[in-house]
């Protein structure tokens, strides 16, 4: 973490013995959910399975939100809808108010918010996830790097600032070795990126990169990196108790990504080299090991269709695709992290834990194809979820709930789980083909196409997967209307009368 | 089988080559499916995972149920509510019209017909499930258990034939070793039957059971047999393919049954003695290798205090029961039983076969704990079914659904799985918590109090648990009420308005 970072300080001071004390490990009786939607009702879950009460907070728009009803007991955060899960003052006030012992903060909100660990940890309340400078740390993603680089994991090659002096530039990028990509060092958005393939074209695109970053951002400076082509994004699930002991509950590859935004997350990868896998299990875990991680966190990273993998990011929580790890391992990973933080030693050793089978997770999202996938909000008319063999549903709606518009449009997390590649992809088209959700347009055909198509079929994608396919999808609803399938049955039973 | 059994000729006949050749092993491309409820949709659903298409039938009892509306075709067989799932004349028919390769039975109805096997193979239409003489003999429970005997297994030993002199009883009683019992030869339900713990109480008891038997069917005549004290039901999934590989994927323990009929199952058992599983296995295996069995059957036996097990009977077919397999094994049982009818080799061998963790089904039964458990009907005027980790629905019905008085009151099954027996009890205490169901009584009361019952939670339970049990259940409904819950909010907020 750098010095200037503002959270250095403050998490700085919470490194004396005395403030750990008030949280020293102690049996948890009851959590707040710091979260909504699905995934507080996931941690609700856990929690009831572990015999432990809950507290749910809620703002005025998710009044009428499941998770409100599975919860003990349920407060509203009156106020902006957003500010309801941000508010940690308010927050830890009413945890203590409630009794709570912890409190989760599920993935987003306040989830990888190092001063609200820290308030947690000073107000006696138990935080559920790692110690506050983990977060801090890999929240900062320059120092994140640069401390993983010390503990020997292979960063993606670039300059450590900006760059404005073509040789200099030049100098770097042949350190690098081709390709490289030049990003604007003061602004995003694609405005400023070049992607260099040889030192010939390097002084022409340097320069239209300097003038387009300069004219859009005032500075024309540079950032210079390692280009990797046709990338794999996997990342490892690791666990570790306050003890040192930590295992990896293996990888997932979650290359299939629109914008940036994962869709579909996948465990174990079906195409990733084995001893590719062990190296970055090996790694992953020397690395938390010497930092002294604890609980739960996901260290993501970019492979190259040579199979060498380059870090790139460190969750420090729960992450929404953690379904599928559950479903490979059989390991209720939620469950664990409260064991962790009450003090619980793993239960497990690394070669106690075992991978069976192939699991799959798709968002459900409530975005419109036909509109560039904008978010859709409002109300649902009907609603049917997928059940049956190897299916798992963690949804947040219903029949008649109304989508409010200030929130992530995910709306559901189907999971599936067969014994073979081949099977849970049959199982997911199945699964996928069930899914009804009216009223809302969702990105349930763009799933549906995806299930469907040869090169995910047969394992092969990266992380340009949806930019290639896209354009040729047929992303037209294919659901069945109830309707319409009235009509046929009426019309089959007509053709059977006339047999 | 008995040669007076009216079945014995028409199997005989279809054993000739000639009639075998019409249904020689087929890649099968469209199913019928001769059931209903929550089983039709099961196989629909393997039918779809495995790019098969379906047609489904129903009454018009049935018209509004969940399977119809997944099948790619359902035709409406009028008339009396059973028969149009009975007539298998008409079905054949229907399945040979929708040029349909196979039928699938499910469970009750026409699987373990073999008559319907038998005129399937004759009109050409693949049966899905063993061969007509094996349903034929074992569905002579005698000649099964004749059968049975002379392949090795032991049997629960007892008179071949009525009795009705007391020095032959007496004689066969000490031959058989005390505790026996004795049953009415020519009735049931409980008449002419005492439980004989001595010799020296025999006399009188069969005096009274011969009386009583007399006095209720005509004749006094009895059958002796072994009496099992606090025995526990423990059954073996057995599957074969048409090429002699017979696997095992393990017991259940289904002791946990209300006047027979089973209500929650176990896979694996928790408490049975890991060499007496291993018996089981070899036994069972062995004998099925002997008959030359096919596709899959479940063989129940009853193991009694000191692990003697004895055959009881087999089932030719699938088993509602089956899901909790599938969960400790991974394997899709159904897709199995289509792939072997096809004529697939089984794809694993015994050893690649594996057993993970724990499931519990739990059979949830529209029946009023309040009415001595008398089957309701009627319109489900609210239904929401658990998620998350762990669980599996297999459901029949959903909000506005009517419960039609013809059927069997199972309206959905609900199984859960986890890696320790500790923690699949506590995930199924917290999704039955889940399960709403309004509108008609079910048993849910009873499966929410049997998850919270210390004997059931440590694993020890036999055929009498729910017996011995149910008078100190407390069954008043658990289940929050929904307007409650909006009250509790509103005063939990108010609450916290004053703090």
């Amino acid at each position: 973490m750098s010095k200037d970072n503002p959270l250095y300080k403050s998490v700085k001071k919470i490194s004396s013995k005395k403030e750990y004390m008030k949280v020293m490990p102690r049996e948890i009786k009851k959590v707040l959910v710091a979260n909504r939607g699905e995934i507080a009702t996931r941690i609700i879950r856990a929690c009831k399975e572990l015999g432990i009460k809950t507290v749910a907070i809620y703002s005025e728009a998710d009044a009428k939100s499941i998770y409100v009803k599975k919860a003990d007991e349920a407060y509203l955060i009156p106020g902006d809808p957003i500010q309801a899960y941000l508010n940690y003052f308010r927050i830890v006030d009413l945890a203590k108010q409630t009794k709570c012992d912890a409190i989760h903060p599920g993935y987003g909100f306040l989830s990888e918010n190092p001063e609200f660990a820290e308030y947690c940890v000073k107000q006696g309340i138990i935080f559920i996830g790692p110690k506050p400078e983990h977060i801090a740390l890999f929240g900062d993603k320059m120092a994140a790097k640069k401390k993983m680089r010390e503990l020997g994991v292979s960063i993606l090659p670039g300059s450590d600032e900006p760059i404005s002096d073509l040789k200099k530039a030049k100098e770097i990028a042949s350190e690098i070795g081709y390709p490289v990509i030049l990003k604007a060092a003061y602004g995003g958005g694609g405005r400023g990126m070049r992607i260099v393939r040889s030192e010939s074209e390097f002084e022409t695109l340097f320069q239209s990169a300097y003038n387009e970053a300069k004219k859009f951002f005032g500075k024309g400076d540079v950032f210079i990196e390692k280009y990797v082509e046709n990338p794999r994004h996997i990342e490892i699930q690791i666990m570790a108790d306050k003890y040192g002991n930590v295992v990896h509950l293996g990888e997932r590859d979650c290359s299939i990504q629109r914008r940036h935004q994962k869709i579909v997350e996948i465990a174990r990868s079906p195409s990733l080299d084995e001893e590719v896998k062990k190296e970055l299990y090996r790694t992953s875990v020397k690395a938390m090991f010497k930092v002294g991680y604890e609980n739960v966190g996901t260290i993501e990273y970019l492979v190259d269709e040579n199979n060498n993998f380059y870090f790139i990011e460190m969750n420090t929580r729960l992450q929404v695709e953690h379904t599928v790890t559950e479903m490979v391992t059989g390991i209720d990973i939620v469950q664990k992290m409260i064991e962790i933080a009450e003090g619980k030693k793993l239960p497990f050793l690394q070669e106690d834990i075992s991978m069976r089978g192939y699991a799959i997770e798709f968002r459900v999202n409530a975005e419109d194809p036909a509109k560039n996938f904008a978010p859709s909000v409002g109300l649902i008319t009907s609603y049917h979820s997928p059940g049956g063999p190897g299916v798992r549903v963690d949804a947040a709606v219903y029949k008649d709930y109304v989508i409010p518009p200030y929130y992530d449009s995910m709306i559901a997390k189907l999971s599936v789980w067969a014994l073979t590649w081949q099977d849970v992809v049959n199982r997911a088209r199945r699964a996928l083909d069930e899914f009804i959700v009216r009223g809302v347009p969702t990105n349930l055909p763009l799933l549906r196409a995806i299930v469907r198509d040869e090169d995910f079929i047969n394992g092969k994608f990266t992380t340009k997967y949806i930019d290639e396919k896209l354009p040729t999808f047929n992303l037209k609803e294919q659901e069945r209307n109830i309707e319409d399938l009235v009509a046929a049955i009426a019309g089959a039973l007509a053709a059977y009368h006339r047999l």
